[in-house]
């Protein structure tokens, strides 16, 4: 395939920059999936809130994103820059969609395929607008993620930056626990490990939750065995991980992909994560990091953190997790879907 | 103009059925256009729940409102019932939409002109939508609810269906306050004035604010002198305004129409509103109720309440604000729309 002469547009969100400062899940793999197309060869536009930085052709409609600037009502950002963006659909010859279900409904009225990578169901009545278009194209972000009512053509890992990501060889002899303060993410849960083992816990991230945090978080917070330190922005979170003798993950839903989980383990740090949801698809059991099912299990495995190779981590990462591996299971996507545009275009004919 | 071979669609809201139950003002207009064209001799489909009652054609996408259904987000419903109506642009003349910013940027992908009745700007930001769509026929529902920005074809009032509203031309005795209780309809100051004179109080609506409810209303409600009756429908409503000396409705923001104003005169009952936004349109003062700047003034105006005519009040809803002079000028602002686009298409010829 010439993939040069191919135009890919990339559909990141607007709540945040493209890449994000700190917090910002699917901007970061929207970043990603662009930088690794580029860095390909791809012809790639990609459309984000106008700050964004990027080596493709940026297109953006509002400078900055309604998380960052608090005037923008985030439904008139969203709906604006989606319609823009589909209103030039005949650039492309593919849509790669990061940004929900909104998309799917302009689908009747472009010509271009999409491919919308679902990074997660935020309310299962969301699936009524993937019902809908289900002979649209739909990458998942991990098998556990997956709805069995929707035709999917791949799982596609994320892919993360490893250039800011440092291997650390030698242990740090703090717990860490960070991503946004919620108790899906259960950062009461990585509290109460720290205080069973008598380790010290760095908690960082944004406060999504702000009544969880005052009421579960806060009253721990002590500044010295117990600290919180705010969000991270990657150079910070390279620091943090450092620190790390493990990163406690005990997310109380099932987890959808993790992130987290795969930082951490570029950098060495091997991960105690809850059974559920994509967490064994991410953590090797006993080799990268230990599946459990409560806090006791989590402090028995801070036990058990010296039987786990750092390298393993590394490794584990570089094989599976990395920007380059993502963008090359895209490139076989994209292909799938070229072939069958081709085909349904000569069915036509 | 041949009336009947002009397809009309009508785009309602999918918060409340259509007409609502009780609470549900876009909803209530949308449906009092729907049966005023349909009365006249247009041929109307009407895009509302399923469950809504119409002598046009309805189609529908969910069985019930998503605040009747609260297992549906609100913007899946919003938007697959915006998106389906749009994919079905080509069988109307003209789409009258009634669902706020939302449809507009559906507007680069279909050829029906779309008139917008503005119903409020919820907050200043979502007008980037409509700037976005000056091309585009806008009509707001009153002058004061005009922004300055946009340009409109017409001011058409609300229409009101007058059948379930009966005129009473003997007063009841007690002060009536009713909508949805926000801060934004003043029921703290409906509170104070009624105290004030000594005139018990019937407060009637869903709560749209429960903080603002049970800080600042409910304290005082002792089911004597200050009623709580929770939301009304038509009847209960009709039965409400014939308790009422006068209706009581002290906005804190500029009044968009006013819905509850023309309700109230249509029965007989004056009112005494704040002079803010469109209440000066809605009322005249000193004839079919009295315009205030505060509650003393408000209080004052109860003792005056017997130099209004009640058969006054009746008759200034009959010339101004029926259902029938509503569709009668939409009749007119259709005829304009419909002239343009003709003077379009030769242009482009």
């Amino acid at each position: 395939m010439d993939i040069s002469s191919r135009r890919i547009a990339v559909l990141s969100p607007v709540a945040w920059r493209t890449p994000p400062r700190a917090y910002g899940a699917w901007e970061t793999v929207a970043s990603n999936i662009t930088e690794g197309l580029v860095a390909r060869g791809w012809d790639v536009t990609l459309f984000a809130t106008k700050e964004s930085i990027t080596n493709a052709k940026l297109v953006g409609f509002t400078e900055k994103g309604y998380e960052e600037d608090k005037t923008q009502i985030p439904l008139v950002s969203t709906c604006l820059h989606i319609s823009k963006a589909m209103e030039r659909a005949d650039e492309f010859d593919l849509i790669h969609n990061n940004f929900d279900y909104l998309p799917l409904t302009y689908l009747p009225f472009i010509k271009t395929p999409m491919l919308t990578t679902i990074h997660g169901f935020s309310d299962p009545d969301i699936l009524r607008v993937y019902r809908d278009h289900k002979d649209s194209y739909y990458v998942s972000i991990s098998d556990a993620d997956r709805n069995e009512e929707l035709p999917y053509l791949a799982t596609v890992y994320n892919g993360i930056d490893l250039s800011n990501l440092t291997f650390r060889p030698n242990p740090g002899d703090k717990l860490v626990h960070y991503g946004r303060i919620h108790a899906d993410k259960g950062t009461h849960l990585a509290i109460e490990v720290a205080k069973k083992c008598g380790r010290d816990l760095i908690i960082a991230g944004i406060i999504q939750d702000q009544e969880y945090f005052d009421n579960l978080v806060r009253p721990h917070i002590n500044d010295t065995s117990i600290k919180f330190i705010g969000p991270v922005n990657p150079v910070q979170r390279d620091a943090l991980l450092k620190e790390a003798y493990a990163v406690v993950h005990l997310n109380t839903i099932p987890e959808r992909f993790g992130l987290v989980m795969a930082e951490s383990m570029a950098a060495g740090v091997p991960v105690i994560a809850m059974d559920l949801g994509s967490c064994r698809e991410v953590i090797k059991d006993g080799q990268t990091g230990y599946l459990v099912n409560n806090v006791a299990e989590a402090v028995e495995a801070v036990g058990k953190i010296e039987r786990i190779e750092r390298k393993k981590c590394r490794r584990h990462v570089e094989e599976n997790f990395t920007i380059d591996r993502m963008v090359s299971k895209y490139e076989k996507v994209y292909e799938e879907i070229f072939r069958r545009e081709a085909q349904k275009n000569k069915d036509f004919r």
